[in-house]
C-alpha cells in the first residue's frame, strides 16, 4: 500500500478515533450484558451507542473500499482483518497493530522487535477475545434451561479454558448460539497456541545460531 | 511422475468427475444418515448411489495400480492418501491437493504459495473431516443406551472440541466404533495443531529473516 | 561410541534377542491383566516369564555397564533411554531405534530419511505407549472403589484421549499408582505433540526453501 | 548488564543464599498448608518465616534497584522475573538460571548446550509450578462448599492434568482466587507445550541441516 495514497491518508486520520470507538463499543456491550440492574433508559442509551457505533464502522469500511478503487471481493480479500472486525465489531480493538503503525509513524521511534510484537500482540488478542468471547457466550447461556455457566465468573473461566486448548467441561455452553462462538474461541486457542509455540522455536533457532556464531572459528 | 504417463493422463482426466462424485457420496450419506423421516425409496436411493460410487472410486484405484506398473504394496505405500480415500470414502475430498494441480495446470495460472496453500488446506480438511467425522460417529451413538451425543448438533459440537484437542468431555461417544473413530480424529487434532504451528513458527522464521535483510548492511 | 569397542560388538549380538524378549515380556504382561479366566497354572507361569526377562534385561544392563568403563552415574545419563526401558521394562520395545541400526549396517541398506525415521519412531512410540498404558492403568483401576474404568475399552479409549492431551475427563484413574502412570502418559502426550509440531514445522521450512530455490534466479 | 557494575556484584554475592531461601520458603509454606494437625505454635512459626524471607526478598529487589540507576518503570521492565518472583515468592526458585551463571561463572566449568538447558530449565519449572500451584489452590479449595479437590493427592494430579492442558475436568478449583491460580496455570501450560515443541522442532532443523552437510558432495 503507498504511503500517499487516499486510503492510507484516511487509514492515518482515522485509525485513532475508530480504535478509541471500538472500545467505547467493548465497554457499551459489557454494560449491557453485565449491567442488569440499571434503569431501561441507560439499557436503552447503551444499545443506541452500539448501533451508533456499528454505523460508524460501517461508513469506514465503504469509504475504504471506495478509495482503494479495487471491486469488492478483492478488497475483502486483502482486508481481511477490516472485513472481520466490521461483522464482528467486539474484535475490533484488534486493529491495534495498524493503530501501532500509525502511531510509530508519526512520532518516528524504532519499531519493537518482531518478538516483542508478536508476544504483545498474541497476549492482547488473548486478552480481548476470552473477554469478548465469555461475555457473548454469557448473554447466549444466561437463562437458558439446562445451563451450567451461571454467572459472569464462570464464563470467564470457561473462556480461560477454551483459548488454552485445557477444555475442563465443569461448564460448557449449551446454547446453540453458544456453542457457534465457543467454536470460533478453539479455533482462536489452536492458533494461540501455534503462535506461543511458533514464537518460541523461531527465538530457540535464532539464540542457537547466534551461539554458533559467538564460538571461536577454530571450534 | 512422469506427466505423459499413462498413470498421469488417467489422472487428469478423472480427477475433476471423481471429485464431484466425492461431493455426491458426501452428500447421499448425510442424507442417509440426517434424514430419517424420508420415504424408505429415497433412503434406498441414497445406499444405491453410495454403493455405486464406491465401486466406481475401486476401479478407478485398480486402473490406476495396474497402470503405474508397481507392485500393490509398493503402490500402496506411494499412493498414501489414494488408498485411504478409497477405505474411508468420504474423506475423499482430501484429494482437493491433485485436483487443484490438475486445474492450475490447465489453465495455466500461477501457483498459489505455499503458506496460502497450507492454511487452504488444512482449513479445509479440518472441515471435511469435523463434518463427515461427526456424520460417521453420530450414526454409530444415535440411539445406543447411555449416548450423550443425542442430535447431530451434539455430534458437530463435539467434532470442534475434539480436532481442536479441548475435549470438555460434555459429550463422548460411548460405542465401539464410535470411539474408534474418534480416535482417528483425534490423531488428525494433533496434526492440525501441528500444521497450524509449523505454519506459523516457519513463517515467523521467514519474517525474521527478511527484517533481518532489511537492514542497512552497517548495523 | 567406537563400533568396534566391545560394548558395540556386545549390543550387536543381543539387541535383536533382547527386542524379541521384550515383545513376549509385554504378551506376558498382557495375558496376565486380560486374561482373567485362565487356570491359575497359566498365571503363574506368565508371572515367572516376566520375572525370568527382566532378570535378563538387568544382566544385559550390567554386562553393558562393565564393558563400557565408565562410572555407574555417567553410564546412567548417556544410556538413558536403556536405563528407563531396565525400571519400566514394559517400555522395552521403544529400543527399536538402535534395533533399526543393527540390522540396517547388518544388510547394508541404505537408512530411511529423517522425516520417515521421526514419523515412525513417534507412531510406533504413541501405539506402544498407549498400549502399555492402558494395560497397566488397567490393572490398577480394576475393581477399585468408584473407578470408572471398567473394561480394558474404557483404558484403551482414556488413553487415547490422555496421549492426544483432548482429555475429555468421562473416565480418568482414581488410585494413586493409576494416576502416576497416567502423569507419565500426559508428559508423553506433551512430547508427542512436539514431535508432531517439530516435524511438521521443518517440514514446511524445508520445503519453502526447496521451493526458493526452484524460482529462476532472476526473480 | 556490565560484569563489575555493583548491582552484578550484589547479585554474584546474594544470589546462592537468597536461593536457599527460597526453597526454605516453599518448605515453610507446604508445612503451613499441609501439616493442619501441628501445634498452633509451629504453624505461627512458619508464618513468621514466611513473612520474614518475604521481606528480606523484597529488600533485595529494593537495593538492586537502587544499584541499578534505573527509573522504577524500566527497571521493573527489565527485571521481568525478578518482579514476578518478588510478588509471587513461591516461584523464586525459578531464578535458578542466574543461580545456575553465578556457580558456573565462580567455577569456570563449561556451560550446558542450550537445548540440555532449555530442557532441564523447562522440567525443573514445570515440577515448580505443578508443587507450588497445586499448594496454593489447594489451600483455597480446601473445605469450599461444593469442592471437588479434596486431598493435597488430588490438587497435585488436577496440577498435571492443567499443565499438560488435558484438563480432565473431574477435579476443578470452584473459588475464585483457585480459579485466578489456575489460570496462570494454564497460560503456563501452553508456554510449556511452546517450549517442548520449539526445542523438538529446532532439534529436528539442526539434525537436518547436520545430515545435509554429512552426505558427500556429489549428491
Amino acid at each position: 500500500m503507498d504511503d500517499d495514497s487516499p486510503e492510507a491518508r484516511w487509514g492515518q486520520r482515522t485509525e485513532i478515533p475508530l480504535f478509541a470507538a471500538s472500545l467505547v463499543f467493548l465497554a457499551a456491550y459489557a454494560t449491557r450484558v453485565l449491567a442488569t440492574s440499571v434503569a431501561p433508559f441507560w439499557r436503552g442509551l447503551c444499545g443506541f451507542v452500539l448501533l451508533a457505533l456499528w454505523v460508524a464502522f460501517a461508513v469506514d469500511y465503504v469509504v475504504r473500499w471506495r478509495l482503494s478503487g479495487q471491486r469488492f471481493l478483492r478488497f475483502v480479500t486483502t482486508h481481511f482483518l477490516l472485513t472481520i472486525v466490521v461483522v464482528l465489531p467486539l474484535l475490533r480493538p484488534l486493529r491495534i497493530v495498524p493503530l501501532y503503525d500509525v502511531i510509530q509513524r508519526r512520532q518516528g521511534e524504532p519499531r519493537l522487535s518482531l518478538y516483542a510484537r508478536v508476544i504483545a500482540y498474541a497476549s492482547l488478542s488473548t486478552l480481548l477475545l476470552g473477554f469478548s468471547g465469555a461475555l457473548a457466550t454469557y448473554q447466549q447461556e444466561r437463562g437458558a434451561p439446562g445451563a451450567t455457566m451461571k454467572t459472569f465468573g464462570d464464563a470467564v473461566w470457561w473462556a480461560a479454558s477454551t483459548l488454552t486448548t485445557v477444555g475442563y467441561g465443569d461448564i460448557t455452553p449449551v446454547t446453540r448460539l453458544g456453542r457457534v462462538i465457543a467454536t470460533g474461541m478453539m479455533a482462536c486457542g489452536v492458533g494461540l497456541l501455534g503462535a506461543v509455540t511458533g514464537s518460541f522455536s523461531s527465538w530457540l533457532m535464532q539464540t542457537f545460531y547466534r551461539e554458533g556464531d559467538e564460538r571461536p572459528p577454530g571450534k
